[in-house]
Formats: structure tokens, sequence, C-alpha cells
């Protein structure tokens, strides 16, 4: 059996499946999709993934999955053990609550595509993001008020935080200084674990050193 | 038993829930949050919802839920029947990137406090939105193609059709056509059952006509 996670070294969407995979313990080969040069876009991608978007896992039968959120999830019924969602109906909606503050309140205004555009208006690429990317992590972290123990939800890592250790690495990319000491807490315990620090962005073989 | 959602009429993500909380048919408590008179920012509702959005689900022990996709999973989870998700793992995850491309994909695009931003930037709200919805519903209808029954995944309806109908009247609100036959279609079948009908912006009791 062999996954296959296209992906890109520095899409955040792409690091949270990759944090996943490697929670889970799975085996899966790395196939490179440059999102700076458009590979996302050729035909040959588009079939796969109709929105032109990384990440998408290739199932070993090759059936594919898109987005990073129903990816994820899907790790966790396939091979539920170790666990990557608690199992509480509630603690489960809060969980998943964390993840969209990240994914649905920060990084689609943060993304290439939304950045081209802001562009096209004169906005300037390098601010336009940062409220939105400030705003969210505060949001998160009085959210994880309600739910952390030494992880965002309770003692163990999640798919939240899948979602926001690669969003702190994004804020620091765009400039934002980040100020919750408990999210840069959890950040610190997380990357003890080998599942996050093998996924980090500058580990990839597609990473481009500056 | 009394389920309380705080909501807004015409706020997409709130639409969802209704139709969502339709179909499980549960009994729930309509709680206006007007946007327009910034309610949503007002303290005793940041208390319930941090990141000052719509909708809340207040459950009858007073503990709230926040963010749209969260909320219908936890229905389908607390009240499983009948479901509004399919079971196989695959088919879940077919099923939740539908709801993510309108989710993440063109939602936060078009939000009050994304367009507030295009207006500083000087950008034109009326025409902003408007790329990411037509490309967003472009993906959505070339997704439905290997997932569609007589609804977007099979022969009943899913928390992808309760994103896909909202985002279907905001379409309309800014002005870009639809031209992709079978959401239509889809979106007359789920027009016919109650849940849908029912959940429609202008059927709430805050609607303002015009």
């Amino acid at each position: 059996m062999t996954l296959k996670l296209h992906n890109y070294w520095r899409s955040s969407a792409s690091h949270r499946v990759r944090i996943a995979l490697g929670l889970k313990g799975l085996p899966w080969e790395y196939v490179v999709v440059n999102i700076l040069k458009a590979e996302q876009h050729a035909t040959g991608y588009t079939a796969k993934n109709p929105m032109g978007q990384v990440p998408t896992l290739e199932l070993d039968d090759g059936r594919m999955l898109v987005q990073s959120l129903p990816i994820m999830e899907y790790l966790d019924e396939a091979y539920p053990e170790p666990p990557i969602m608690p199992r509480d109906p509630y603690a489960r909606a809060q969980c998943r609550a964390l993840a969209e503050i990240v994914n649905s309140g920060i990084q689609p205004l943060q993304n290439l595509k939304t950045t081209e555009q802001i562009k096209a208006l004169g906005g300037d690429v390098a601010v336009w993001p940062k409220k939105f990317i400030a705003d969210g992590l505060v949001a998160f972290a009085r959210a994880v008020e309600a739910t952390a123990g030494t992880f965002c939800v309770g003692n163990r890592p999640t798919i939240a935080d899948c979602c926001l250790i690669p969003q702190l690495a994004s804020a620091r990319r765009f400039g934002v200084a980040i100020e919750e000491t408990r999210l840069l807490a959890i950040e610190e315990r997380c990357m003890a674990l080998p599942a996050f620090a093998g996924a980090a962005p500058d580990r990839q073989p597609d990473a481009v050193r500056t």
C-alpha cells in the first residue's frame, strides 16, 4: 500500500496533511506540485483535483481525495489508531471549529489566488493578509482556552494542531508577530514530536532555501 | 429540549445550519443577530462566539457550538437519523470536500469582513466576489459529476446540499449568472423539500423585504 501526497513544501494545507500522515504513522510518497510554476493548473493535475489546489491524496487504488480537512477526517476514519480527533461529539465539534478558524477564517485570505487579486487592485500583498492572520490567531487563542490541555484539544494532538502549526509558520512568513503565548507553548510541544518536526516546510524535498 | 440558533436571515452560513436542522426534524428557536448593526461584535455575543460570527448553536444545556460545518457534523453525530452525511469514509470525504469548496473556497471571499477590506483598498465590492463565486461554482459542478444522484452526493440531501443552496442564493445576490444546469437541477429538487424551502432567507423572521 502506498499513499501519494501531491503537495508543495510551502503550502500550509499540504503541511497540515503531512503532519496528519505522520501522526498516523502511515508510509506515503511525496509528489511535488510546484505552485510557483502553476503546475496545479496543468491538465494532468486538475484531472486529480478540479479546484487546481494542493494537496491531493492519492489512495493506493488510484482514487483521489481533495481538501485538507476532508483528507484528515478520512485518515481518522480509515485508520482509527492513533486518533487525531477526540471521540466525544461536542469535543469533536470544538476541534473542527478550531481547524475552521484557520481553514476558512485565515487561509483563504492569504493564499496565492487571493493575493494575486489584491495585487490587481493595487493592494500591498505584504500587508493585506496580516489583519486576517492576527485576528484569526487572537480568536484561536481565545477558543483554545476552553479546550486545551498540553495540545489544542486535550492532551493529544488533533487536526486542530495540524492546522495551527502551519498557520504559525505562515504568520512568521508574513511578518505577523505572534503574541499568544499559549499557542507558542502548544507549538513547542508539537515540534518535539517527529510527526510535526518532519512535516516542516524546510524539511521537504522541494524546499528552496533562501 | 430547545436548541437556539443565533443567526441572521441573509448569512449563508446561518442558512446552511437552518437547512440541516430542518433535515433532522429538530425543533429550534430563532435568535436574531443583526450583523448590519454589528450585533455579532457585542460583548454578549462574542462570549458565545469568540470570532464574532454567525451562526452559533446554543445547546439545551447552554453549551455553544460555532462554525457552520462543525455544527452540521455535530448534528449528524448527536442525532444520527435521518443522516445528512454518507456512511462510507470515501464518500464522506467527497461530501466534505464539496462543502469546503463553498465554505473555504468561496464564502470567505464574499463575506462582510472581507468586502469591507476590499472597499478600503478602493475595490468595487459589487465586482470583487464574482470571480471567486463563478470559479467555485464551476469547480463544484465538476466535482459533483463524480458524486451526484438526485442530490449532490447520491440520492439524499447531505451537508453538501446544505452548502450549495445558500451559495446559489448568494450568487444571485451578487449578480453571478449560474450556468451549471446540474446544480440548478439539484437546487430544484432541494427546494421541493420543506427543510430547504423553510430555511430560505426571505422566509425568516428578521428578513427585510426590499
